[in-house]
């Protein structure tokens, strides 16, 4: 099949086609990105065609398979590596756990994260490391500088420590790590290493065998503007080898003329397991193609750090908002408080008027999140918002 | 909120509202199930509302809770249990690795399968017996009376069995087991009982609390009716303790008010990880209330089985056509084999003539799936079609 040529859209044009932000001034593709109407639409188209043809039998066997391998492959496209490097799941957290449960732990081995990981890989390590009974170690580096992050891991990494999980931009204030460095040096500590890529994939372009990980876990359902429920999983081919498949079921496996298991599937996706939503991947693939529209990822990728630095200038000159995030932004992430409010009344206040942001507990604050095709008038009202709740 | 009064409609109205049967003989419910009309609008209903509200937000977030919610206690209304045992999963197989992996194996324990469990729970079992070093028994069920499955429990279950892992209806022939007497023997022996439903849930009217389950594994799109990559876990209060979460993220725990994970969600819900197709969970609401239209659970089984005996007693009226299927079908599936035929090659030729069923590699046979709406028009398709390829 020849790769579909999509036609060049402005971001206005763009923007018209999504209808979640028709009615509201939308700034949270962090928690949840946005469906434009095509890709709504090939969730239906595809649950039509797998009623008409189907929903199972031999040809639909085949459909079926090959939505698989064509979302792996356009994933692939994504993060410059190859098909065989990809497994779907359902979410980051999802890709996270396949390898937290895939390495060979023995008790009192070490496992690091950072001070600033989700609340749900922060509970999946807690409970890897209580059943495992292993050591687990908090790297900071919230607001460290890089150097000194290189530094606590040199010092901290031992001959114990078998994974270092880390995300690629911070989802506390968005912050970019500087992965490549930080894997080199795990690396030559022996270290495998997981990135949580939930704020960075359709953020930054990836190029994913360059940067070194091991392991990479995204999801489609944020910055990708895919339908919830559709991840992805990088295991180089050489990690692959030394992670052991979790769940397991009928994708995980090859069979032998008699139905009985006789392998692994090829690469990654034998970290599959069973039956899934697979007429939502052709809306993950077309939420993939759209973006190509919009110029490249490295355009893309300095307008959402245009319009993250306007709202955080902005911010930053009201006298009484406080900024976490960085005064450059290097993600679409802009995390800032009111001192003296609650972060949970004053997002509330601003969902009545129909600007959608979030808080988040620790620390305390509000997070907005900036897509490329944020509007300025989007950015204007959220900052006169926040202007008028410090009048009143 | 009052439950939904579904109106009476006959089961020629009934199909005619599905489209996957407008243009087939679709008997291959045991793979996968058909979607009605109303069911595939609920998808788009779904998609359509989280866009305009949200997609995430304060607002949004309650919605996704109460949806999460709902969507159990309609699972825990089918199977006669409480909301708090049940854990929305992805598929009966994903079920059945969160039991396998959550018990606190050691060594030579001794987990114990049947010899006709579907290929996906083999590969998961097969893979959990290598990594925890355990001896897998495998108990003799396809051909056995009740009495010598009784025995053969009675014999080989030891001090070292752990678990017993065996589907309510075989995948392959159809059978139901004796599963109250079986798990009864299991328990007296201390052995926890993990039950496959995927051919059971949609075709038995389901008591969990009565049958004594303490893990009960489903789908909810083969005989129920509902979109795939929607499943549920039974658990009870008591196995609940005795069943560790494995994978983990933010929907297993509850968190304080820093955002750090402080205990886990009240009952099975702690089994469930992080972001899903919550969308899709009101088409599953749908497709089990639809069913209610239809006379009882009880009605339903009764014309389920009648319409299974009638394509049992048509194809063993064929000289040709060798049966697999007991004569008296308790079950939707009917299997059979036309010797000296190949069974992939008659289900193509069926394919080509729009009549759906499916091939099972071992045995080596020919399995149609009957639904309590599958009409005497389909039986006759297939049974004539079967009788021509005698002839050809």
């Amino acid at each position: 099949m020849l790769p579909v040529t999509e036609h060049p859209q402005t971001i206005e044009e763009f923007r018209a086609t999504i209808p979640a932000l028709r009615n509201k001034a939308y700034m949270n593709f962090g928690a949840q990105g946005v469906l434009a109407q095509e890709t709504m639409d090939a969730i239906g188209l595809s649950y039509s065609y797998v009623q008409e043809h189907g929903p199972l039998c031999g040809q639909m066997f085949g459909w079926l398979t090959e939505e698989l391998r064509r979302t792996r492959k356009e994933f692939a496209d994504e993060f410059h590596c190859a098909p065989e490097d990809i497994a779907l799941t359902q979410s980051t957290t999802d890709g996270c756990n396949i390898v937290l449960w895939g390495l060979p732990w023995k008790a009192s081995d070490n496992l690091v994260i950072t001070d600033a990981e989700h609340s749900g890989v922060v509970a999946s390590t807690a409970q890897i490391a209580r059943r495992h009974h292993l050591n687990l170690s908090i790297c900071p580096v919230s607001s460290q500088s890089d150097q000194q992050i290189l530094e606590w891991l040199d010092k901290n990494l031992t001959g114990k420590t078998r994974l270092f999980l880390f995300s690629h931009i911070l989802w506390t204030n968005g912050k970019t790590l500087p992965i490549k460095q930080m894997i080199d040096l795990c690396h030559s500590k022996g270290v495998l290493t997981l990135v949580d890529g939930a704020q960075s994939a359709g953020v930054l372009e990836l190029d994913l065998p360059s940067c070194a990980a091991d392991f990479y876990a995204v999801t489609g359902h944020k910055w990708l503007g895919g339908p919830e429920g559709i991840g992805a999983l990088y295991v180089t081919a050489e990690a692959v080898e030394k992670l052991e498949p979790t769940f397991v079921g009928w994708r995980s496996c090859t069979f032998d003329a008699m139905g009985s298991p006789s392998g692994w599937e090829n690469g990654a996706a034998r970290y599959e397991v069973a039956t899934a939503p697979v007429p939502l991947l052709a809306a993950m693939r077309k939420a993939l193609t759209i973006r190509s529209r919009h110029s490249s990822a490295a355009e893309r990728y300095q307008r959402l750090i245009d319009q993250a630095a306007k709202l955080r200038k902005a911010l930053a000159g009201l006298a009484h908002v406080q900024c976490l995030s960085s005064e450059l932004p290097t993600s679409g992430l802009v995390s800032f408080k009111v001192p003296g409010t609650s972060s949970s009344r004053l997002c509330a206040q601003l969902e009545g008027q129909q600007i959608i942001v979030r808080t988040i507990s620790s620390p305390d604050c509000i997070r907005a999140s900036l897509h490329y095709f944020t509007s300025d008038d989007d950015i204007g009202r959220l900052v006169a918002a926040v202007e008028a709740a410090g009048k009143s």
